[in-house]
């Protein structure tokens, strides 16, 4: 029957003008990035949960991540944590990723877990811990050099609690002076990528609080850096999908960390929430691949697709693949805009036949599509099903509780 | 100076047609609850910043708990959370706090830190589990009764974190169920305050997620049950003191956790963000004191203050004794409402000079009256100094770090 | 082809067992209101862009909505807004709706565009205002009965928008006497359906401010008396499914004003923003249908599903065929939900295996099966190209500029 | 009384530290520009309630405006709209203007009231609606030229209701493309403000939607293009003075448009909500003012004040005095606070001596300043009082109804 369901897609794509071989290939040519600390225990303020079979060092997380790429076949790469995933040797950490199939992704530094991050690391006003801080991030790019990654990725959970705390315009020249420092380090093949989040751990005012602020840090420091732009990390009813072409529009868009949210930054699996939403961010990517200048779709096309998220009470593996899967399937549909239909339609200002152009391929079900795509990259047809009957899930039962955690 | 700022104030009041000497007896009555983990280590889901000097059991908790009644003189009773205070002996307890001028408040349970409830408690589709957290609310209850506290505190984690889930409805009775054996297990003079949270731990959706459905649950238990309002379990924008007025009205508001929040449940310093609102929430409770029918004033009168927060980069004794006192200001100013003057202004529809006569009491400077208040009270007149003064916190210090936290 | 596709969706629902005729007589029997003021001129405060064509008088309304249920076959009754339907003799207005083949729907009463409502209308502290507010409410009771109309809806404006500005409390017992009133005349059949806004026009504090003040009325004013959810009228993030099951299962839900939202209440085409929270929607309806008690699933099937948006850009007839194939989409959507498998996946606690059993169907492609049951219906396969089609927009354009608006 | 009452405030302040004539020279430096439209009529999309005596050209709002001026001292400049002030003669308006001591201020453009403006006017993909938008913004540069305004503020309500309705991108291009036109056109004395907003009228994207976009765009035009604040303008929780702080030490801060709300873009009365805001603000511009370098210093020196509200059920020339004192009381706190204070605290990363140093300030009662600042600037004390018994309502009540509005 998949056959036939498949053959039917075929027709009915073909008759609305879309190119499926191109399709195809774009679609196996999506990269989605895990997080290490994904595979690890996590929570809420209130409790983590942990559970049995979590990771209990960075190359047991690396093997876990195995397993998502080897159902999935579009997650080769894992981010790292420093400390989290702190080893003696990362050749030795390179060599057991590369032996999975693996290479490891960007490198994230943590700037809020140090009893002196307190009152903030780069932007706090003791000079040593801004250094301590700055000498961090350099750690960090000398990670991504030894382990032939080209991303660093920053989180800056920097921030005050009270009106009167600190100097915010302070902290904003402290910020720069830092990243300038660490900017003057990258390899020229690195780039910098800089996250914002509208709130939390601080409570008051966060100094990478929104895009502008990324965007503007990344402006002054040159090319190499560019805004990372986190899902889950906006005020309510933001379009994030405006930030994302108005990023792509200025070549300033490096990457995404996926995730989900419905309050604030939730962290659930992507695309649980609000599916519509992902699919309108890679409506967005699509067509500025498909129209802008040189420069904006070699922006698109380097853009770092990662996976963020604390699933709290879902076994770790599964959920990452269900995230994985969300994420492919929303690209998949975006992939069928028929992009000329919708700028006819705008061109004649027609409202409504450019948003039903959009929504049409919204509620296409590309089911007999990625399970064709998937057995042309010689993955399972169903990556869920085909993990849950590995065994694997069991074998590591054996670590028992109490892994890796942050 | 005191005196004549005092002298001064004495006639502006007087002036306005306040009866000072009225307001003084209700500032002297004014009692506020603080909460035995407020004087442990909290934190962010991303790092708990542990302080030296954080007390190591309830028993110091409590200690530290007389050093805010010490200063202010209006915090007398000691909220506890059980099993965070478990104790062997409640009595001894009790006495502990008694020998430091103290009394035991609300009996809080604790229905979300054990690995049984990550998929609820009360609302936990597991029998034997719902069983389990009902056994742990009738501890409580005997709790209550062993240390002559009238007040049982629920604050329900309980919730999803994706459509589908759990059965919302199943949940729902589940809930009834269980809070009404609790309510059954009452002492006549004790009252189950019932909270609602709009989100957090939980992410998709919480089993008591607004004030509707705390008041809705609240009814069907009966007279004794009543809804307890956190200032930071809100939608944004949410109208909180038109919540009190209504539950007020239906004789339903049982008491107050007291914080402020600018995004989600930041759980700062009562009246750090927006102290107008604190305040607007006592002309609402004062409006009623002054003029509803018995049942709604008597409500009114017996409404329990507590502070809840959970402040994580501050000193905690301060932090508390800010808290506080800025409840304590705001409560002042209310007092200085002229409520005559605010309804003849509505009853002739003059939007501008209603509003006026409710905003010129927030404008006062009370520190005068307050100062000439603690005087006659026996207390400092400046509280946070004279804690600062007292040497306390250098005493602290010998307990070293790793106290109590949650 | 579609054949094939339709022969291919039937294997595959019931390959997932799905009882495909019970989804295809639900699907047959939904009802979809449509307001006469959607076909009219409306806008924002900047601007009200008057649209050719737009229907003159009532009459000319229900000839516009006849062509949406013309086309869909799902939209047999209209609301109408008393003053701006208001006829001389209604029963030639049902007389000319019965000809078109529809029936007149809820009667909407308007409280909020006479000068007397600045300061309110059900709630004005003046008790001549309320008294006249109160008997246009009385004078809609009487044209319902006119009209053989059962519901009677009541969209409240009233609030204030400044802090001290009128009695909260107070205008809570205006407004419950004033629906006491209104109550005693209701026919035995009718219901009073009682929304509630979070915001806007008011803009601090609203009367009926959210589902729990609407239930407390209807609560106390007896059995015919429900809430009525518009699923735009809610804080950011608020759970609206959530208190589609509560009301449900409190047998208190009456009805839906449809329309969507990303920011406030937008009264965007129903489902264009967030199409996935409609679908959950039915998920709540269609699971109390299948498992609750009686009174549930009664009050689940007289639910009354009405469009209630304000298209300010787009033609307003398929504008309006937009919204209800958008439902009609997410309802069939909802009807693929194997239930019994999200119950053992529930009962198992599998979360992953719970929320996809939900959001598979919601991933389904339902355009064979709602071909099929139009086919089936006796309507046009595709109700939006039947329509552009008609010739009717060209026709009315003869009405010119400067039709009914509000 | 009042004698006494300012000898105590300035021993307090001196005791403070505070140099109190420093104090009352920025006090009497203020100055806030009124809007014309701020005297007219105006209200929500459901009604605008009209009243008796707004004035009914533009003629009549300045001698409105200079009822405010003269009560207040401080609002020489009134902001126009055009064409809602369009006059044969500029010059003639100029110097009706001047007889009642006013300037004219700010020069607003409209583009979004035109019918041709119904999908965007310099973002409307239809070249010819731009180059007539582009043509109405450098009429408007005209009118500034001939009444001597420095000023042209642009609040451009383009966006969209709907995904894929247009291209964000391209938009994003035309408007640079247009504003550059513009700002060629400019003096070399005059400003372009350019103001953003969150949503509406646009539903889903708006081109200017926050302050990182109206900054980009002001980047790309050069040094006389600045960004303009609406207090109402932002999502819920975003921390407004956080982005003054930034916007000034970018030297990019132009001006503010003052107003208050608690749910969306509410246009109230100025600090009716949230006063404890627009203190917060202040303390921004006064630590910029007062420790920045000296191209800070200046803008922070330059920001145009003006309110934009839109007051539907007060009364039009009260309201704006209420404005315009709140304004002025929260500025006056924001003077008290002693800087020095609050960064020695910040120095010592003492949270709560910082976070109190400027909230001291705020509970002020500053009646007796600027009681004795309105006697030595030669206007009333109590200017409300003063506005009251003028006359000057009842005079105007000859105007009758239906006057100016928007």
């Amino acid at each position: 029957m998949n056959d036939s369901a498949y053959a039917l897609f075929v027709q009915q794509q073909t008759d609305r003008g879309i190119d499926l071989e191109q399709v195809k290939t774009r679609l196996k040519a999506l990269k989605i990035e895990t997080p290490s600390w994904g595979y690890g225990d996590s929570g809420t303020r209130f409790k983590v949960f942990q559970q049995v079979g979590v990771p209990r060092n960075p190359f047991e997380k690396f093997e876990d991540a195995a397993q998502v790429h080897r159902v999935t076949g579009i997650c080769p790469s894992v981010a790292i944590h420093i400390p989290w995933d702190k080893v003696e040797d990362y050749k030795q950490l390179q060599q057991h990723a590369a032996s999975l199939g693996l290479t490891i992704g960007a490198i994230n530094p943590n700037l809020f877990q140090d009893d002196d991050y307190i009152f903030g690391s780069l932007c706090n006003s003791n000079q040593a811990i801004r250094k301590k801080a700055t000498e961090h991030m350099l750690e960090c790019v000398a990670v991504a050099r030894e382990t032939s990654s080209s991303l660093l990725s920053l989180w800056l959970a920097d921030g005050t609690n009270y009106p009167g705390q600190a100097s915010i315009r302070q902290r904003k020249h402290w910020l720069l002076e830092a990243l300038n420092e660490v900017y003057q380090a990258l390899e020229p093949q690195m780039r910098l990528l800089i996250e914002y989040k509208f709130f939390e751990p601080a409570f008051y005012h966060t100094d990478l609080g929104d895009w502008g602020m990324a965007y503007n840090t990344a402006l002054k420091l040159g090319k190499q850096a560019q805004v990372l732009v986190d899902t889950g990390h906006h005020a309510q009813g933001t379009n994030v999908e405006q930030i994302v072409a108005y990023l792509l529009d200025e070549q300033c868009l490096g990457g995404f960390h996926f995730n989900s949210r419905k309050y604030a930054d939730d962290d659930l699996i992507v695309g649980a929430i609000n599916p519509y939403e992902l699919f309108l961010i890679f409506y967005q990517i699509l067509d500025a691949l498909s129209d802008a200048e040189a420069g904006v779709r070699q922006t698109a096309e380097n853009i770092a697709y990662m996976i963020d998220q604390s699933h709290c009470i879902e076994p770790k593996i599964p959920a990452m693949i269900r995230s994985v899967l969300n994420v492919q399937t929303q690209y998949a549909k975006a992939l069928l805009i028929n992009l000329a239909e919708v700028r006819a339609a705008q061109e004649k200002q027609d409202v409504l036949a450019a948003e039903n152009a959009v929504r049409t391929a919204f509620e296409l079900d590309v089911t007999p599509l990625l399970q064709v795509v998937r057995e042309e990259m010689g993955v399972p047809v169903d990556p869920m099903a085909a993990y849950l009957a590995s065994g694997y899930a069991e074998k590591i039962r054996a670590r028992g509780k109490g892994g890796a955690s942050w």
